[in-house]
C-alpha cells in the first residue's frame, strides 16, 4: 500500500467490511504504512475496540490526524446500486460504505504524510494518527479513551484535523471548527393510573405535563454567538399509555436533547430544565446523559494554516461552521488541542450509495499536504 | 333447574366456562327455564355472538330484564382462592367469574319470574328477556344487533332493568338510572422528521402539539346537571418519536377519550377539538369512534317502582347515579325505554377472586320481584 495512490488506498480500506465496531484489518494496513514511513505505532485496545495511536518524533508542537477506520451499516445490500463492501468507480466517483466518511479522508491523510515526510524528512514536531474503531458507535471505547491514556502519560497534541466529511458542494468549502455541545435528558413524569370513567381517582400525567412541554419547546435558551446558533431543544421521544383507550396512564416518559453554544453550559442547562419542572409542580424523575462540551478553535496556527491551505490549493476561501452532530473532536478538544474536522463532501454519508469524487480526494490530500508544510516544515 | 333457588341457579351458570364472546350453553339453560314459564324464546345469532330475546305474552307494556352470559377472562386461575369456574361457597359469600358480573342478576332474574308467574299467572302486559354473550367483547353483535332487530319488526321495551352490579356497598344502595356518553378521538400530528443536529430542516409535531393538548387537557366541557358530572376529556395513548435519542420524530399520535353528559353531543365535542386544533394551526388528522350517547331515565314508573321496590325490601332508600362505565343499556334506551341498572356489589368483578354475597342475591330476586308486582301484577 505504500507506493498507492490515494484511490488504491482507499479502495483497500473500503473494500474491509469494518461495520461499527469492527476494524477489519484496516488499522493493521495504516499501521505497516505509517511504520515504514518512521512512525512508531501503539494499538490501544478497550473492551471490543481497537484504537490506533501512531506518532513519528517525540519533539512537539505535535500535529495529529484524528479518524476513524468503523462505518455505519450499509442497509439492504440489494438497494446499492454497486456492492457496498466492493469499492467500485463509478465515473467521477468511487463508490461503497465509508468512502466519505471516512475512509477516503484516511486514504488523503496517508498519501498527504507519504509525500510530506519524503519532502520534509527533518521536520519539525510531531506528526501523529488518532485512529479509532468506534465513532459510528457507542464512542465509549474510541477516542475518549486514547485521550485519557495520553493525558495520563502528559502526552499533549497541539494541533487536530478530524477528517469528518465536512464539505457540503466542493471539498475544502466547509471546515468545522467547533461543534456544539449535547446533553440528553430522559423524564418521567408521574401520575396515578385509572380509569377514563372514573377521572377523579386518577392524575393523568400527560395532562399534568402538557404546560411544562409548552414552556420548554418555546423556551429561549441563548442567542448563540458568531459560531455557534442558538442552542436548540427537541423532543425525540414521548411516551405514555397502555394501548387500551380507557386507561388513563399512570406515568408519561419524555426524552428531550439539547445542542448548546458556548453561551451556556449543561450545567446552566439542567438548572434551567429543573426549574421549568419544578415550577409546574411536576412529580418527576429525571437521568441527564451529558454527551460532550461544546467546543470551538476561533483563532490560532491551525485555523490559520488550514485557511491558507484551502486557499492556495483550491483558489477559493473557506467558510468556518460549527453546525451538524457531534464527532469526536469533542473529546480532543478538552485537553486545550486546536481542532478543526476536514474532509470531502458530506452528501452521501450513511446513505445507500454513499459516494466521493475521487478528484476530491486527491484536492484533500493536497490540503493535508499544504497544511503539515505550513505548520511543520 | 326450575325448581332451584337462586344459588344453585347462580352456581349452575358460573360453571359454565363463557368467556366472551362464548355462551357455553347458559342461554339454553335460561330458555328451558323461562319456557317452562309460558315464555317464547327466540335465538338470534350474529357473527360470533348468540343473543336470546324471550317474551311472554304479546300485548304492552313490556318489561325487559336485560344482562349478558359473558364474563371476562380469569387471569391466572393459580392466582384464585378457588377455581374461577367451579362456583365455590366461601362463608358468606359465593365465588366464581361472573358471580357479581352478572350470573348472580341473572339468577335473580329468573327467579324472580318464577315466583312472579306463579303468583300472578295473569299478569299485564309482557315480560322479556334480552340476553347477549359480547357485553364484555366488543358490543357489536350482542344487544345492539337484537335491538336493530327488535326495531325494525317495530317491537317495543317500555321499561327495561339491566342486571348490571349497580350496587357499592350493599345491594340496592346505588341504581344506575343513566350513563354518561363516550367518544374517542385518534389523532395525529404531523410534522416533518430529522436529526436534532439540524433542526432547522425538520418540524417537531411534539412541539406543535403542546399548546393544543394543553387547551385541551385545561378546557371546560360543560357544567354536568343533576344526573350527571361534568363532562370529562382523559388523554390515554401518547406516542412519539423512533426510540433513536437523536431524530426529531415525523408525527404524534394521541389517542383521548370523552365520558360526556346529556349537556353536549358528540357533535358538539367534535367541533369543539376541531375548532382548537385548527387555532393552533396543526397540520392533523383525526378519527373519531362514536360509543354512544349518555342516557338518562330521571322520571317514570320504572323508576318509581324501583326506588319503592328497594324501600320495601332493604327498608331503606336508594341513591341514583349515572357514574362509571358503559352498559348496553346505551344501547336500550335511544328506543325510548326507560333504562335502569340494578344488579349485586361491583367491589370484586373484573377482578381475581370475584364473588357476591349470597344473601343479596335472594334480596335481589325479592326486589325484581317487587318491581314487577308494582308494575305488571
Ligand atoms: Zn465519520
Ligand atoms: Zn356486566
Amino acid at each position: 500500500m505504500i507506493n498507492d495512490n490515494v484511490i488504491d488506498i482507499a479502495k483497500n480500506l473500503i473494500n474491509r467490511r469494518s461495520v461499527t465496531p469492527e476494524d477489519e484489518g484496516c488499522q493493521e494496513a495504516m499501521k505497516a504504512f505509517l511504520a515504514t514511513l518512521g512512525f512508531e505505532n501503539e494499538t490501544m485496545v478497550f473492551e471490543d475496540t481497537t484504537n490506533l495511536w501512531s506518532r513519528r518524533n517525540q519533539q512537539g508542537p505535535v500535529l495529529c490526524f484524528a479518524g476513524h477506520t468503523d462505518v455505519v451499516p450499509s442497509g439492504p445490500e440489494s438497494a446499492w446500486k454497486t456492492p457496498p463492501f466492493t469499492a467500485t468507480e463509478v465515473g467521477e466517483y468511487l463508490h461503497g460504505r465509508g468512502a466519505a466518511d471516512m475512509k477516503g479522508s484516511l486514504a488523503a491523510m496517508l498519501v498527504a504524510t507519504r509525500e510530506f515526510v519524503r519532502d520534509y524528512p527533518h521536520h519539525k514536531g510531531s506528526i501523529a494518527y488518532l485512529i479509532t474503531s468506534d465513532e459510528e458507535g457507542p464512542f465509549i471505547n474510541g477516542t475518549t479513551r486514547v485521550i485519557d491514556t495520553l493525558e495520563a502519560r502528559n502526552e499533549k497534541i497541539d494541533w487536530c484535523i478530524v477528517g469528518e466529511p465536512s464539505s457540503t458542494n466542493d471539498v475544502g468549502d466547509i471546515v468545522k471548527n467547533g461543534r456544539r455541545g449535547s446533553l440528553t435528558g430522559d423524564l418521567t413524569v408521574k401520575g396515578i393510573q385509572g380509569h377514563v370513567a372514573y377521572p377523579h381517582l386518577a392524575k393523568n400525567p400527560v395532562h399534568i405535563a402538557t404546560d411544562a412541554l409548552s414552556e420548554l419547546a418555546s423556551a429561549h435558551w441563548d442567542n448563540g454567538n458568531d459560531f455557534f446558533p442558538p442552542t436548540s431543544f427537541q423532543i425525540s421521544n414521548i411516551h405514555a399509555g397502555t394501548g387500551a383507550g380507557n386507561v388513563i396512564p399512570g406515568e408519561l416518559k419524555v426524552c428531550f436533547n439539547f445542542r448548546f453554544s458556548t453561551e451556556v453550559t449543561n450545567d446552566i442547562l439542567i438548572a434551567r430544565v429543573t426549574e421549568i419542572l419544578d415550577k409546574h409542580k411536576l412529580d418527576y424523575n429525571i437521568d441527564w446523559t451529558f454527551n460532550g462540551q461544546p467546543f470551538l478553535t476561533d483563532t490560532g496556527a491551525l485555523l490559520e494554516a488550514t485557511q491558507h491551505a484551502i486557499a492556495s490549493v483550491c483558489k477559493r476561501p473557506t467558510t468556518l461552521s460549527t453546525a451538524g452532530g457531534t464527532s469526536d473532536g469533542r473529546f480532543i478538544a478538552p485537553t486545550g488541542a486546536q481542532v478543526i474536522e476536514l474532509g470531502p463532501v458530506n452528501a452521501t454519508i450513511h446513505k445507500i450509495d454513499e459516494c466521493v469524487k475521487m478528484a476530491d480526494l486527491e484536492t484533500l490530500a493536497d490540503i493535508y499536504y499544504a497544511i503539515m508544510v505550513r505548520l511543520l516544515a
